[in-house]
């Protein structure tokens, strides 16, 4: 028995999964098991069986046992495959490691909330506060990379992979927002970054409807 | 030199790390640097020295790492404290802990979007469809919890942690919300839970304005 990922082809924090699993050479071992979770529409089935919380992803592993979110996703897979390998086990790199990656993180969350409040909620009742608020976490956030490159230097480790996902969900869903620009550094290593063939693999696409 | 942890009294994230550190002996090397943080306006100094994301908590190490989000600062207190305190290290157990801890706090993120959506937000902006969604993704939480009360039994771990914190942040801002009556045995799990030395030292309040 498989692996089995609960999976949107739109969602970031399912790519960043997919990402590590092939990074880690696991992903032949996972099957996607499409799932639809808008805020506003429950998918009651997925709640009940897999994440109350109605976020994919959701992993079963073979034995059953049903894990989330995407961060202890990466670290079972990560073990899996020995440890240590996109999770540093030295102590203090491990605790940098941790930190870019929930910086990223948060950054991504930041963007998937834009996301929501710019498409999803009706226009008369979206904040402009909220929007610049959100905006500014992600500013500040690349702002910070672009200071500390050093963070982004091989080997691939689990806060670049999240960094990574946050850029290219910024360009499939704000194509206009001019990132490049104000962090050169970070657009440098992201378009090496990018042809890594667990990223080109998992684009981020549209669900089908 | 101490630890420093950037410190909001009313925030769960915050609270989580401080009965982590109360339960695991360290809180007396911990100095608490009170910090205001709240959507709409930006705390520059903070976002520069610790956390570009501006969320607390943050702790500086001694060493002057530092480190965020809540989770990694538990990890690595538990680490400091000797490992697999509160974060089992078998692996099953493991986890299991991480995933219910990632409910939890996922259900405490939701109870802070209705915070921000229903006192934040100008009225004429709130949309009721978001609030229930989140309402709905704590209910369901609820109940995971209440038909999975073996994850509740001692010892103490993070996921019991962040599920008392939602409860406590439940209590404090919304009163009203009748939780007891659907969970009734996460409720006298938590009636018992919650006279833990560790949780009355952190009882939430609204910081000094």
């Amino acid at each position: 028995m498989a692996m089995k990922l609960y999976f949107s082809s739109s969602s970031p924090f399912v790519r960043k999964v997919r990402i590590a699993a092939i990074e880690l050479g696991l992903d032949d071992r996972i099957e996607l098991i499409p799932t639809a979770v808008v805020p506003g529409k429950p998918n009651a089935d997925y709640a009940r069986e897999a994440n109350p919380l109605r976020r994919v992803p959701a992993l079963t592993t073979e034995s059953g046992q049903v894990l989330y979110d995407s961060t202890v996703i990466c670290e079972y897979l990560d073990d899996r495959a020995g440890g240590g390998r996109l999770i540093p086990q030295d102590r203090e790199r491990r605790w940098q490691v941790l930190t870019s990656h929930a910086l990223a993180q948060g950054m991504c969350e930041s963007a998937v909330l834009l996301r929501y409040e710019t498409w999803l909620r009706p226009e008369a009742q979206r904040w402009s506060v909220w929007i610049d608020d959100q905006w500014d976490k992600i500013d500040s956030g690349l702002k910070w990379f672009e200071e500390h490159e050093q963070v982004l230097r091989e080997p691939i480790d689990l806060g670049q992979i999240a960094l990574g996902v946050l850029l290219g969900y910024l360009d499939f869903r704000s194509p206009d927002k001019d990132w490049r620009q104000d962090a050169p550094k970070v657009a440098a290593w992201y378009g090496t970054f990018c042809e890594r063939p667990s990223l080109r693999e998992t684009e981020p696409a549209n669900p089908p409807s």
